[in-house]
């Protein structure tokens, strides 16, 4: 189970200097989608080269224009970059041809997606799936992590989990065993983000090895 | 009818010096997504700066995170600013929130909605709602206007329509009598730009005197 570090609602230079602090406790860095609205592609290329061995997901949430938006994350830097499932099929299409061109690979967000729009989404069997309660859900429901419990069983690809995660609800999401656990304010705005990383790395690894033993 | 400029895929300054051809033929500027995402907010501060007398619309394309992407755009100078239909209610809702703070207007994007998506938004009757035939549906299906025809009838409020509109659909998008009518390529695409806006301009307003004739 990867840790992937969201960097949102912050600058560039607090993006960078927030991922040298917990660098050795995250896998994946993900440059959010209000860094790339609010600072453009150039905050992937400086999250690139600052952290070139790590894995960069570029959050660009796609919903049209998708080959001119996926080249650009990847021409940027980007390994992995996120189309909405909720976006006509043709674009989800095409930000996997420009992933196979580029030898990177495509995010599904299934924000907002309902069952159906997931059975139609199951055919992109090269993508990793991401199911998302949005900020927007987050600030009236609380955090929670109901909305995440159905979707393992409806996608057999890899599959990633994000919103409002903190260590409190690892423990239920660890048993749906995702591919990649995404993970912004319970490290960004923690007192201590080191620390904050460090013990989620922590408990993560100490669930898999109860999960071996 | 309202020509909104749609600029997209070039730099904020080829965007400055685009609008400032044909400012005298439109009525709108859209600082298109692929300008955000690639450069920032700062691209609508530039727009807003170079034409302050022009409506300008921030494509933002908001799916979540409204309350932060919204004050971004109204911040740095939108008159008005886009979220997506098949956005969650609670984002759709928040942005109709930020606008009435700002005194601002939302335009929300029908992209890939359904009728049952539609019915449920015509709430919103602060909004402009925009039909809007994809860049990459465009790409496959050929520049079209059958996708625009259906929404008139089920959204009473202002209402633009968008997506590979030229001077070849504006006659059947006409007697639609949309509020906005959004063009990109056909005019920044066009051999001359300015020639371009101004036919199209006097088209438009050659059709509106035909009706009140």
């Amino acid at each position: 189970m990867k840790i992937q570090l969201a960097l949102d609602r912050m600058t560039v230079e607090e993006a960078i200097e927030m991922t040298r602090q917990v660098e050795d406790y995250v896998d994946w860095v993900e440059v959010g989608t209000s860094l790339i609205k609010e600072f453009g592609t150039s905050s992937i290329r400086a999250l690139k080269e600052a952290f070139p061995n790590k894995i960069i997901v570029a959050d660009i949430k796609t919903i049209d224009n998708a080959k001119y938006e996926f080249q650009l994350c990847f021409e940027a830097g980007a390994d992995l970059a996120t189309v909405m499932g909720v976006a006509p099929p043709v674009t989800i299409e095409t930000c996997l041809h420009m992933a196979a061109q580029y030898d990177k690979r495509v995010m599904v967000d299934l924000l907002n997606t309902n069952e159906e729009h997931i059975q139609q989404l199951r055919q992109y069997d090269a993508a990793i799936f991401c199911a998302h309660v949005s900020k927007d859900q987050q600030e009236i429901a609380g955090k929670q992590t109901s909305a995440h419990a159905g979707i393992r069983k409806s996608l057999s690809a890899e599959w990633a989990v994000a919103g409002g995660i903190s260590l409190d609800s690892l423990d239920i999401l660890a048993k749906l065993s995702p591919t990649v656990v995404i993970i912004g304010s319970a490290i960004t705005k923690a007192a201590n983000p080191k620390a904050a990383a460090k013990q989620i790395k922590e408990y993560i690894l100490s669930i898999e090895e109860r999960a071996h033993a």
